[in-house]
């Protein structure tokens, strides 16, 4: 039953000269999400975006850019050199590769060492590892010419690991529908005005995108117990929204870690679940924004059952 | 300066009837060791106990009992198949075979569950992960008939990940001395009348065997500031002992994290340094006897640094 909820990352900008990469046709899609060993499941569109389900997570394409995630065993860095080489790289403005905490990270098919070391004969970059190699860390390259991000352009991320409660357990169940889980995580409040299109995969996972004008959300949702992850990504600014939406959904899962990543933003962790951060950074990328890291981890101590192998 | 502090252990009683382990010459230890890739540094004797120091780590060798700690790169399991077809599987009463939760696991020659799967075919037995995958964990493997274990028989091990304070900045120092150490450490009371065996590494690194009759202690420690690591394993009854060698320990290395496991017993973590019990499990095991595994960590949030790659 263990399936790798982590994902790979990659995000992609290119000179607007170049043109739109909406213009690119599904066959292309289709084929650069086949490089990581992933398939299109199906696609939603607004006049700024087209947002495709993958059978690996996610692909978001703006005119000028491309998000990019994929779980499991998929390999994205093959994906990513597929963009590099098709998108030219002297039309690539920046770049960045990211990869998470994984389960079980010798399973991968490749380490983030390796795969920035074929990444720079491309492209010249910074990698970074936030966080203790003995508990939750991701590593980040990012690469392009200085000071170029729009300040305004904010990324968060927020992973989750051991989820728990009712959502947790009807999302373990055999009998779930997109209907209710849409209804459990309350994303008509959460994400209001959002289009959205979601898949529930088998035997268990779900997975979901939403579009609002140039605005997207992702998330995917590993409930398999021993590993049960659950990510949410967006570029809807957290601190400056209606609700509350980390807040929410940390309530609404009960995760009994989680890590928060903010590209040009820092998102405040709820204090519920009581939690404690365990570690936080921040640095400042050349590309023109800073990357903030945090890990939080709950206030109370938890029997463990051994597992046996 | 990354090394890999992390142990692998195996414990073997034999029969009594098969004669003394002791009986066996150096040489053949040598050979033994070499077979995980390392060396013998030096020894040291009383009537009841052979301690060798290793390249990688501790042996220690009684009549019908081996414990055998190698850390690095090594390959242990290579060393049991040995020790197990050169004893003969017959002969062997009990065994177990750990592997402590590495920084970069993925470095090793090999994984616990491939381990494992060649070990089954020598000997049958339980294997267990204790501790989530994303988290602190460790892996162990227990064989031999039932309830065969004297009570008495206890076995404690305290790994310490990240230390600090000023033990761990002379730990760090290029001007270190073993008498300087073993003061710091105050083992002259922590174990008092142990006789004693220690090296220093190069470049940096300490192991220590201590031996008292049919007691022995062995500490090994990994200053490196990104993925310091210290071991302290005993068969002292830590519960009932005139000092308190885990409170004492913590106080001196300060480690952001550690880990406890008993076999037989179950220590209890000291209040100090500040911390809280993330997980703890026990579990029975079919030899007759009892495993305990906590993880702790400090209640304070640290600034990390991010490593540059």
């Amino acid at each position: 039953m263990f399936f790798e909820g982590s994902e790979k990352k990659a995000e992609i900008g290119i000179e607007p000269t170049t043109g739109s990469l909406r213009a690119l046709p599904y066959s292309f899609w289709k084929q650069i999400v086949s490089l990581a060993k992933a398939d299109i499941l199906s696609q939603i569109s607004n006049d700024q975006c087209d947002a495709y389900l993958l059978s690996e997570s996610s692909l978001f394409v703006w005119d000028h850019k491309v998000v990019i995630l994929t779980c499991g065993l998929s390999t994205l860095i093959d994906c990513v050199y597929g963009l590099v080489d098709a998108i030219g790289v002297n039309n690539i403005e920046w770049l960045t590769y990211q990869r998470k905490n994984e389960y079980v990270a010798h399973l991968q098919a490749s380490t983030f060492v390796e795969d920035i070391t074929s990444l720079r004969q491309r492209l010249s970059g910074t990698a970074c590892r936030v966080g203790h190699l003995d508990n939750h860390h991701h590593f980040i390259f990012t690469s392009g010419i200085a000071n170029l991000i729009d300040p305004q352009d904010k990324t968060c991320e927020v992973l989750m690991y051991h989820i728990s409660g009712v959502v947790a357990d009807y999302l373990r169940t055999e009998q779930q529908s997109i209907a209710q889980i849409y209804s459990l995580l309350q994303l008509d409040e959460l994400f209001a005005g959002f289009t959205y299109d979601a898949h529930l995969f088998t035997p268990l996972g779900f997975s979901i995108n939403g579009i609002k004008d140039d605005l997207y959300y992702t998330i995917h949702i590993t409930p398999q117990e021993k590993s049960s992850y659950v990510s949410i990504e967006t570029n809807v600014d957290l601190n400056n929204y209606p609700v509350d939406i980390t807040a929410k959904l940390l309530a609404i899962l009960q995760p009994r870690s989680w890590d928060i990543i903010g590209f040009n933003i820092q998102v405040a962790s709820p204090n519920m679940p009581e939690n404690i951060c365990l570690g936080h950074c921040s640095y400042p990328v050349k590309q023109g924004y800073n990357i903030h890291f945090s890990h939080h981890q709950q206030c109370c101590t938890e029997v463990l059952t051994p597992e046996f192998l």
